[in-house]
C-alpha cells in the first residue's frame, strides 16, 4: 500500500456532522459556526527536518516556513487567518535558545499577517525537529474559492514565477493573502489552490475535483530565474519548463475564472499589484486530462509534472 | 534552561488580536469570531511513542487516546467539542494497517461526541510514532470555566478517584464532556480543570491563576484501586494517597465553587450521574500555598504532589 493508497483509506469514511461545509480534501476545511455569513477555515500542516529543512536552516527560518504554509491554504480558499496553535517536536539535549528562535521566526510572520498565536506545546522527538501548525481563518460565505468550481472553458492564471523554490525561496515566500482576497472581492475565481506540490499536480487537484481538463501552452508558463539555473546545474536533462511544472513548494496561487474576465482582471492586477507577476497560462476543456501545447504539438503531462514526448521524437 | 523556563520565555510574548479572549495557559484558548454569544475553543496535544504510550499499545488505543486528551480540555472549559484535525508523523516502513487502526480508533471516539475530522496529513517521523490532534470546540461565553475564578472559601470538587492511571485508564477514560456541561449549565463552577499532570500539581494552576490558596483533607481523595495496587506494587515507600495526588492522567475533573452550592451540587449530581464519584476534598484559602489536613496535622504539598513531612516525624 502506497502513501496515496493509505489516505484514500484513512479518509474514505471520517466523521462528520452538521457544521462541516467542505471537509478533508480541499486546501483547508471550511465549518458553520463563524459570524452570520462566514465559514471558518481550519487547516494543520507539519514540517520535518531533512524533508521541508535542512539541519543548517537557521531556526527563524524554520518557524516562519511552518506557519507560512499554513497561511497559504488560507489564501487558496481567500480566506483571512485568524489564530493558530503549535506544537514542536524538539530531540531531548535541543539548544532551547534554538527553540526561541524558532518561535520569534513564527511570531514575525504571525503579527505581520495579524494572527494571534494561542496555544501549542513542545514534545520530546528524538533524533529530529517536526513543527505543526494548525490554524483558523475566516471567510465571507459567498467568496470562498474551493478546488471544484472550475468549469470548461475558463482561463487558468498563476502569480509568480514557477520552479527551484528549494534552492531558498521556500523558506522566504510571501503568502499570497493579500492577492486572494483582492481576487474574491472583485473577480471571485471559479477554483482556486496554492501550488505546493507543483503545478502540474496542483492543477491536476483543481481539474479532478471540477470534472474538466485544461490545455497549456508552454511560452506561458513563467519560469523563475531559480529553475533556470536549478536546470543549468543539475544537467539531467531536466529543462527549466519541466521544473517549473513538476517543482513543489511554490506557495504561489492557481485559479480559474470566466475568460471574459481575463483582461479586466489582469488590468486591475498590474495597478493593484506592479511587483508580482500574474499570468494566464492557458484554458480549462470539457474533455479532462492534462495537456500542454507547443508550436506544433499538444502533449499530455504526467502526474509528476513530465511532459511525455512520443517514442519518434 | 528547564523545559518550564522554554515555555515561559516562548509563550511571554505570543502574537495576539482583537479575536484572543483567552490566549496560552488555559486548558483551551477562546477566541470570539463564533455565533452570537458563543466563544471557539481551540486546543492542541500531542502524543508520543514512549512517552504516552508504549510499542506495544494497540494501535486503536493510540488513536483513540490522541483525540481524547483534546475532548478532555474542551471538558474543563465546559465546551462542546465540534471538529478536530490530525497530524500523524510515521516511521517510513509503518504498516499501513496499523495508520488505519489508529484513524479508526479515533474516529469512533469522534463519533460518539459528535466530532467531525475534517483533514489531517502524514509525515515521516524516523523511529517513533507522534500523533498530533488540534480541537475546535464551542462554549455559551456566559458559561466558560476558566482556572483563574476561584474565590477565597470554595469549595473543592473532584470527578471519579485518582492515580494509578498508567496502569491502564490512560487508554481508556472517558472524557468528562457531559458532566462539565450540566455542571455549567446548572452550577457554574468558579474555576476548572482537568487532571493531566495529577491533582496537586493541577490544583495548584488553579490556585495560581486565581491568586488563592487551599487546604485538602486527606481522607477525602478518592484513590483509585489502581493507585492502592500500584502503591503495593511498587513498595517504595510512595502511599496510595500521595499517587492520587502526584499521578497524571487522571482526565477527570477538578473545580471550585461557591460553598453554599456544595450541597445542592452532590444531590443533583447523584441523580444525574449516579455511576461516577463526585467527592469535595478541600477548601480554598485566602492565605497561598497548597496544603494538606490529616487527624492532627497540616502539612505543605510540594509541586511534585509529594506531602512534606517535618524531619522530627
Amino acid at each position: 500500500m502506497d502513501e496515496l493508497e493509505l489516505i484514500r483509506q484513512v479518509t474514505a469514511n471520517l466523521p462528520t456532522n452538521d457544521s462541516v461545509v467542505v471537509g478533508a480534501g480541499d486546501d483547508c476545511a471550511a465549518l458553520k459556526g463563524g459570524k452570520a455569513g462566514e465559514l471558518l477555515l481550519f487547516k494543520t500542516d507539519a514540517i520535518v527536518e531533512g524533508v521541508h529543512f535542512t539541519n543548517d536552516t537557521p531556526p527563524e527560518k524554520i518557524g516562519r516556513k511552518a506557519l507560512a504554509r499554513c497561511l497559504s491554504d488560507i489564501a487558496a480558499m481567500a480566506g483571512t487567518p485568524t489564530a493558530a496553535v503549535v506544537t514542536a517536536g524538539l530531540p531531548k539535549d535541543f539548544d532551547p535558545d534554538h527553540a526561541i528562535a524558532i518561535s520569534r521566526g513564527m511570531n514575525e510572520l504571525a503579527r505581520e499577517h495579524n494572527v494571534a498565536i494561542v496555544g501549542g506545546e513542545t514534545t520530546t522527538n528524538p533524533d529530529r525537529i517536526l513543527v505543526s501548525v494548525s490554524l483558523l481563518g475566516v471567510v465571507p460565505e459567498k467568496q470562498i474559492a474551493l478546488r471544484s468550481g472550475a468549469r470548461p472553458g475558463d482561463a487558468i492564471f498563476v502569480t509568480g514565477e514557477l520552479g527551484g523554490s528549494l534552492e531558498g525561496r521556500h523558506l522566504d515566500f510571501e503568502p499570497r493573502l493579500e492577492q486572494a482576497r483582492w481576487l474574491a472581492d472583485r473577480f471571485r475565481p471559479n477554483a482556486m489552490i496554492d501550488v505546493s506540490d507543483g503545478l502540474a499536480s496542483d492543477l491536476k487537484h483543481i481539474l479532478e475535483a471540477s470534472g474538466v481538463g485544461a490545455e497549456l501552452r508552454s511560452v506561458s508558463i513563467p519560469i523563475s530565474r531559480a529553475a533556470r539555473q536549478a536546470a543549468a546545474k543539475s544537467g539531467n536533462g531536466n529543462t527549466p519548463l519541466n521544473r517549473a511544472l513538476s517543482d513543489g513548494e511554490d506557495f504561489e496561487l492557481l485559479f480559474t475564472l470566466p475568460s471574459k474576465d481575463a483582461v479586466p482582471l489582469l488590468d486591475g492586477w498590474k495597478t493593484q499589484f506592479p511587483d508580482l507577476k500574474l499570468t494566464c497560462i492557458g484554458k480549462t476543456l470539457a474533455e479532462r486530462g492534462l495537456r500542454i501545447r507547443d508550436d506544433k504539438t499538444v502533449r499530455p503531462i504526467d502526474i509528476d509534472g513530465y511532459i511525455h514526448f512520443k517514442k519518434s521524437e
